[in-house]
């Protein structure tokens, strides 16, 4: 048995307990989770101490003189109708009044919108008013039959976490709590004084794990009580007059309040990034940036070590952007949910250390009598491990009540098998990913700022909409190749790196994600179309590179061999070529399994020398086109399992026509994978199921070796 | 038995068994369908002679000497793309060199463009040149990488009738038959003076059916002889220098060739129509009324009646244009596929008299030996019959073989009993149509100008593109229901007549019948709020007046309670209501037997209020709104089916607010209908089905009466 890496967490009058699983599980780290309190007795145990730190939060008794700088959003009203020549738009209709106040202390003249949603035209606020009394916006001089919203300026008067805890457990007169916005100075001032205090107050400490910092990504809700939006990545309540008007300083024009609504998108990161929005994401960053890494320093002046956990409040962190290193921080924890939120965690730059939590937590609604834990923990790690081996975490952990997880003996013992397999894997490989045989990046409107965070919907679960593109970053995050995120900007200033060796497009049409217009920029087309016919490879996904542009659908048909009827050329005849049997993208994959995801409708091969492999009913779901030197790969969607990972991999080798490399380090069953340590002359091969397995590894030289692995096994050999 | 109405085909030395047939089906005309040929002894039968008449084709002796006033087309290359600064298109490489050579005779440089489809641009004439003998256009300057078509002149010198009927019977070294276009001066002379003594030639004559008049529908073959595009309602084939400098000179601009290529769509009808498409075909029309009417301004002064068949040629004949009717035709004759086609036939305004074609032609792929061609002939009439009942035919007929149909005994009878069925409704009738209890109105960008020929996919046959749409024609082809159709310009000109109860709009996004751009105009869209509001109905099936805009996709959502969600505000939360089990649209209609068609992806209940009464994995197949005194109505698709035709009706009559007047003249069972003759104090049943059937039909004052009906039966009762 081996020690450390792992991190338990504390529980009140559990400390005998405690100290036993400690020692089971090998932990060297002990964290309390509300950061408010330390028993002598954990201070005892002799482990290195984090604790939770909120900054933005938890100051009720501060923040009820200071209700002008609580975290503000920008609302969008429900459309309301004109029936008349005037019209009353209700505000807070649909929104929940104990979340959210209309800001009235910020002229609404001067900060919000009045937009009349059927011509597109923004009112002269001459011919609107905010209601004295009532949340209602008075529009006179209206057209007809026009639908007009208000967007206005909120005030987010309870925090929302602690909302959603507060409401999903019903917790009843519960102080509400309050959060604040450091960018009015008097906030900024109270948050680093009170970290001081802290730090004085906290000697035991050795990790501040900061939770998180200052911007919660969009959690809204409605009159109702339940959410109504919910966005991981959505930036909107990181607004207020002083930032609108930092930013006109510092940006030479002004945002509208519609840059912040859009529509009523909010933000989402499906939708293509304006230039606007992209400068206050900056802008935001280098605010947020600059007071994390005042912070970090006052920690590590005090001897701790600063961890940020990537979660609730982590909107302006921007751990992907190049400047994320210069805040300094030690370390990043966070959630470990899969295999890329294994990656969005590890492939973080600029800190010392990685840290995942793995699941499940330790909480009744896993732990209950007759539950088996164990199932989950060991579909979590099988997942992680695949990013893992690639990507190395430094430490794992888990959360929750330790009593809980205590009356669960077998679940003990697999957190210790566990624990001893991610120590074992951190020693063996020496701390780096497996050898890489491919570079493979992503190509999108956001690129590396939203690394591993693509086709996010929500609380970053996979559903129908972005299952079928979700399975790339899935599938790719246990790959045995280079990850990379290139967006469309990237790609026109820079060029593609020469080491890149496919390029991946995928997502629905009219996103951020498949491009839309991007691809009317000829540069850019040009640009692809030129570094494929290299001997490059292009992979596209559902629809890829789609905008209605001079006759096309899918800009970048003549590279993958395949278009799609938009209705606009149904008297022109599509001849299919007959369907292709064998390939060698589908070798060994039996083609009944594979599940293409939601129909992409009406796709079809733009000429009989597309290679179609699998179609059905007026759709292609996986083709093959070759395009001078280099190739096109088209797959209408790719939900994530163990086969159509080995799809993907398969695909992305045939396209960058390196198919003669793809034996060596392979695995004849797609449930398992190898990882090869080139340095340390090891590699393991992995069982990704619950079942027993058996598969053939392909080794240098012509070689194989055999391999029948338990459920969920992983088995070490050094080459000879 | 009764007598007239009906006219067979003529066939040669077969005169016995033709009187004996035009008896027993009571035959008061026959036919000739070659033109050329009539036996004495056909004329002395003593009917109505029809001769079919071939205005534009035929006299390849006098054409040899005129391959310059053939027709022509604006043909797009294949996308070619540049791999270097210079690059050759090739022109021909994928058309057929037997139907289409290129026209080196109109100056390239005038009458081609050469587009740069990756950047939109056209090049300038200086940056290219057609090879002086090889079909190749070179171009220099290119930019590498970018793909360019060259849109050139194509002469049409194989009729493509002749040329379809050639390749499919195979009929090896047959003459070619070449058409002329009548744009030209000596070509006008020819074709009148060819008439005139055609017509002092055939004194027997007493119908001249024109088959048609000049401009062929689109209809262009590839390489490998086979259809490359085809398009009922293309007007590629009217196009030639002379025309287009008459429309410069008459409309003070010119038309480009991409106003014809269109990037592809060749003047598609899916495509929204532009100014110079709509332009080009009042300009064509003017011209080939002009001249049809010439043409039957000489039949009639012969004493003989014009008939047009509305066929192959009959692009420019716009029957359903204001115009048209200054023709001077007197009757229109047509093919009868279904309840549609009948209708398309039937209510052309203008003429004396229409006339169906039936179905089975007496062709060898129906009457071949085992065959049961009354199979066909029953199902044809029972479809027919239900929009006969609603907008009469005249005339009815078959064509054919004569002697093919004389050998199956059952199907003589059979016709004998239709053709006698067909008498009776009109006798009964009066030759007016049944009572209709609401006025519908289908919207689109075409209007009357289309008017049962919206969502014709190449031939007219329902296929996955069109047949979720197309249904709602043929539903409405025998529906209780006045059918208008309105364009969005007559709409915004006009506004809508008081006495429409309904307005449907229908179709994919982003096509004329959808409506696209049409509704990022706010006063399309506030006129037809206000007049739903006013206490009308819209229906909207598919992607009704779908374009992103302001926030929504489907821009009249309001109306129908449910919009799209195109991955642009998936942050948002949808909450769905209750489905509604028990509505009006859906009584005595069993839920699981109803076909929605192709899936619309992703709809969803835009509030709680929509009443969903049938949706689907996050997709809204029928839901109904209130919209202060009106209603809207939302159907994801339409094929058609008794079913769906019973649920569109109720839905029509549910949108009107008119469910008071739904159950009289209603049948309990939807495989029949009613139809009412108010006038004659009469109505019919039909069972539309090849099954018996009972069914309860509602009468005025709370009455009812119970039929039992026979297969395909119509039960005729006066009103006491």
């Amino acid at each position: 048995m081996s020690v450390g890496r792992f991190t338990i967490p504390t529980e009140e009058n559990f400390i005998q307990q405690s100290t036993e699983l400690a020692e089971k599980w090998g932990a060297d780290a002990i964290r309390n989770s509300d950061g408010t309190h330390l028993d002598d007795d954990v201070i005892n145990m002799g482990k290195r101490i984090y604790s939770a730190y909120f900054p933005n939060r938890g100051h009720n008794y501060f923040m009820k003189d200071h209700m002008d700088c609580v975290p503000m959003v920008y609302l969008m009203s429900e459309r309301t109708r004109a029936t008349d020549t005037t019209v009353d738009v209700p505000l807070m209709h649909t929104y929940f009044a104990e979340q959210l106040t209309i800001n009235r202390d910020a002229s609404p003249h001067r900060f919000w919108e009045v937009i009349d949603r059927t011509s597109g035209e923004v009112l002269p606020t001459d011919q609107w008013s905010l209601d004295a009394d009532a949340d209602v916006v008075h529009i006179h001089d209206a057209h007809k039959m026009h639908e007009y919203t208000v967007t206005f300026l909120a005030y987010v008067i309870w925090d929302p976490v602690q909302m959603y805890n507060h409401i999903t457990n019903d917790w009843g007169d519960k102080e509400h709590e309050i959060a604040f916005d450091p960018r009015h100075p008097e906030i900024q001032e109270f948050m680093l004084n009170t970290l001081d205090k802290w730090l004085v107050d906290n000697p035991h400490v050795d990790v501040v794990r900061f939770t998180t910092f200052f911007y919660q990504f969009t959690l809204i809700f409605n009159n109702e009580r339940k959410e109504k939006i919910v966005d991981w990545t959505g930036f909107a309540v990181t607004v207020s007059p002083r930032a609108l008007d930092e930013f006109e300083r510092k940006y030479g024009y002004r945002m509208r309040p519609e840059h912040f609504v859009d529509g009523g998108s909010y933000g989402s990161s499906f939708v293509y990034p304006s230039k606007e929005q992209r400068d206050w994401l900056d802008f935001t960053a280098d605010f947020v940036h600059s007071l994390m890494k005042q912070m970090v320093e006052r920690v590590q002046a005090a001897g701790k070590e600063a961890m940020m956990f990537l979660g609730d409040q982590w909107i302006g962190t921007e751990p992907y952007s190049s400047t994320f290193p210069n805040v300094g921080m030690d370390a990043i924890v966070g959630s470990v949910g899969d295999g890329t939120t294994t990656r969005m965690i590890a492939d973080i730059k600029g800190v010392k250390y990685h840290e995942g939590r793995f699941l499940p937590y330790f909480f009744p609604d896993s732990f209950y009598e007759g539950a088996d834990p164990s199932i989950e923990a060991w579909d979590n790690w099988r997942k992680s491990r695949r990013a893992i081996l690639r990507s190395p975490l430094e430490r794992m952990g888990y959360g929750g009540y330790l009593s809980l997880a205590a009356k669960f003996p077998k679940f003990v013992d697999d957190v210790a098998t566990i624990a001893n397999e991610f120590r074992d894997i951190y020693d063996k490989s020496g701390g780096t990913g497996a050898q890489a045989q491919l570079t493979v990046a992503l190509l999108d409107a956001w690129g590396a700022r939203r690394s591993w965070q693509e086709f996010t919907v929500a609380h970053a679960l996979p559903n129908k909409y972005n299952r079928s593109f979700y399975g790339i970053l899935e599938a790719l995050s246990g790959m045995r190749v280079n990850v990379r995120f290139l967006s469309f900007d990237d790609v026109l200033a820079n060029g593609i790196d020469s080491d890149i060796d496919v390029i991946i497009n995928a997502g629905p049409q009219g996103t951020s994600y498949s491009g839309a217009q991007a691809w009317k920029n000829p540069q850019l087309v040009s640009l692809i179309r030129s570094w494929v016919s290299s001997g490059k490879g292009f992979v596209g996904v559902g629809q890829p590179s789609a905008v209605e542009h001079g006759g096309r659908h899918f800009q970048l048909a003549d590279i993958l061999g395949v278009d799609q009827e938009i209705y606009h050329s149904l008297n022109v005849d599509k001849y299919w070529p007959e369907l292709t049997e064998d390939h060698f993208v589908i070798q060994d994959i039996p083609r009944e399994s594979l599940d293409f995801g939601e129909a992409i409708m009406n796709t079809f091969p733009i000429s009989q020398q597309t290679t179609v492999i699998s179609g059905l009913a007026g759709q292609v779901q996986l083709a093959v086109n070759s395009y001078d030197d280099g190739r096109g790969v088209y797959l209408s969607g790719l939900p994530y399992s163990a086969l159509n990972a080995r799809l993907l991999e398969r695909a992305l080798f045939y396209a960058a026509h390196k198919e003669d490399q793809y034996a060596v380090w392979g695995s004849s069953n797609p449930e398992c994978e190898v990882a090869y340590f080139a340095e340390k002359g090891i590699y393991a091969v992995v069982n990704n199921s619950e079942k027993p397995q058996h598969t053939v590894v392909s080794l240098p030289g012509g070689k194989a070796a055999t391999f029948d692995l338990a459920p969920s096994a992983i088995e070490w050999t050094a080459i000879s």
